[in-house]
């Protein structure tokens, strides 16, 4: 397979017509909680920014810190902690909730106003004559995880987004066990949202979500608090995201067998814990409409009842704006041949692989 | 240089804190009319689909067919024609008044409907519960022209924008000599607006951009309408594109040495008249904000008073929510390189390229 510069193949072709328009190159991981490869696909060893594909993991010291307990969050709170969402009022009324519980107000998210991802939710905004807040930012749960975390913790709730503050040291310690990988302030970047977005490779980053999804590797807090916030976005899709978005989408129809988050500059990350998987895969241009349909290939390879579901994912077909069929995303030639490598891979009950 | 698939370099590399993110690969050709290289960085031979920015080209018959002048059309009207625009009230008037003159209406432009590239055009048309027209389509006034030149050619205004129409036919030819190349049905791709979009290789667009600008290599014919096009958009940049835009920037501070356009999908073209020069880049991925920064290099490295008006994209700083500098858009070595080749041309005056 044809080569990029940092030694990752094209996986994702943009057709026109006759002809490739554009291209996509990248690198996907798939590993077991032991950290053994069953897909190493371009460079999985170079670190690379997770961004908010980890945000499950940032958000375990909420439970671990037994804040979920001493403030009775639900489940929505727990999902929406977890979340890029999309500004909905359903997700506004989560972070309200969790907040209130905390004893805190809007002020004190650190994450930065956008306008809502919901095209709905920014209209109804316009409409109103408003601007966006802190709370639309598609971060805000997270950021509403971190100040309860804090606060159950007897932490300054000013200042929770900082480095250096207990929380993110905190968190920077479970990423890394998870992941069983090393932490380097040298690779250490900061976030849209302000946080800090610690690099590491697509490998530890597959081994960090095949332990997510099953618990198998971590303690028995950290396995458990996995639970709780897996269950919650598997309970609630649409606080992980929001309406018609991948994430929602894939596991209100596939869930308990497929957890998935993406992130920010073409990041994707799945745990498959019926199979003991974890996937994670880097676009190298940052590309969402690639990286999408690179983890469609790679789901539907794994998990043959995905294709349903991602039916749309996978034909790819781009219509312009008279709706007319104009071209193809499509897999390339490598991605093709390695996920033909997972099909073939045995399988129980038609649907596991064998062990 | 490192290599992608097609054999083209990392061009663009954006950080985050001390490492980098996010990469783009591709292509940059700068000819002469003559079509003389001054510059092959990637494959300058694979043909692209060019997109938009062969408006100006695809506008020569509303000239070369007298329509211009049949129509009393105005430099709004002509700059309109030539454009990507916003969607802003300046640009729908500038279509309404080409579409009242040659009488026909909204109704006929095919371009299909999306909402405004302005936000604050999306926003008014919000506002007022309102939904966009074909009018509000960012290659409006290309169809407006198309219109108008089909009209004054005696040929049916509807289907004007299939390849089979004569005026597309005519459109191709016009393309094929202008860069010099002959254009293939089978590289024959349809635009997001509807009408056939031609690939080529970067080194013809080069040479394409080169004539278009200075007239050599042109008919009498073509080379009067180019210059009233091109003139045209010296005039009202503000039409081409819109507020805060690219190319309005460019050609606001620095017509009549640059003419600027992009495409969709990665693709900008430029032509310096003065210098007697055309260039043509693609980012393999389609990226924007690897296009204009690198074509923002190319042209402070030619013209070195651009560097003034491209501070902000040659600094290329990205900021988080809350408004921190979290990383850069910045030029790769390999693009440094050619840079620095181009900046050590023997000049005239400080500014001329040496003959």
């Amino acid at each position: 397979m044809s080569k990029t510069a940092s030694g990752n193949p094209v996986l994702v072709e943009v057709t026109r017509g006759p002809i490739v328009e554009s291209r996509h190159a990248g690198a996907i991981a798939i590993s077991d909680a032991d950290g053994h490869l069953l897909l190493a696909l371009g460079d999985v060893d170079r670190p690379v920014y997770p961004r908010s594909a980890v945000k499950a993991l940032q958000a375990i010291p909420l439970i671990e810190s037994g804040a979920v307990d001493a403030f009775t969050l639900g489940e929505h709170e727990l999902a929406v902690a977890c979340a890029s969402h999309s500004g909905d009022p359903v997700h506004l009324e989560a972070v309200r909730s969790l907040l209130t519980k905390v004893g805190l107000d809007e002020s004190y998210l650190a994450c930065g106003a956008h306008w809502p991802v919901s095209e709905g939710a920014t209209r109804t905004l316009v409409r109103a004559g408003r601007r966006p807040r802190a709370i639309h930012n598609n971060c805000s749960g997270k950021h509403a995880g971190m100040l309860a975390a804090a606060v159950q913790l007897g932490l300054d709730p000013r200042g929770y987004e900082r480095p250096d503050h207990p929380l993110q040291v905190m968190i920077a310690r479970i990423i890394s066990e998870t992941c069983g990988v090393a932490l380097d302030r040298a690779r250490m970047g900061v976030d849209g949202c302000s946080v800090p977005t610690w690099a590491l490779p697509l490998s530890a980053l597959a081994r960090g979500f095949a332990r997510l999804g099953s618990g198998e590797g971590l303690t028995p807090q950290w396995a458990n608090a996995a639970r709780r916030l897996v269950s919650a976005c598997f309970a609630s899709p649409v606080l992980v995201a929001g309406e018609g978005r991948f994430d929602t989408m894939v596991m209100a129809a596939l869930a308990p067998a497929v957890f998935v988050k993406g992130g920010a500059e073409g990041v994707h990350c799945a745990a498959l814990p019926e199979l003991g998987l974890g996937i994670a895969l880097k676009i190298d241009d940052g590309a969402k409409r690639a990286t999408e349909r690179a983890l469609s290939e790679v789901l539907a390879a794994l998990l043959p009842r995905a294709r349903q579901v991602l039916a749309d994912q996978l034909d790819g077909e781009v219509l312009n704006w008279r709706g007319f069929s104009v071209g193809h995303i499509a897999p390339s030639a490598g991605l093709q041949h390695a996920v033909a490598e997972l099909e073939e891979l045995p399988r129980v009950d038609g649907e596991k692989l064998a062990q």
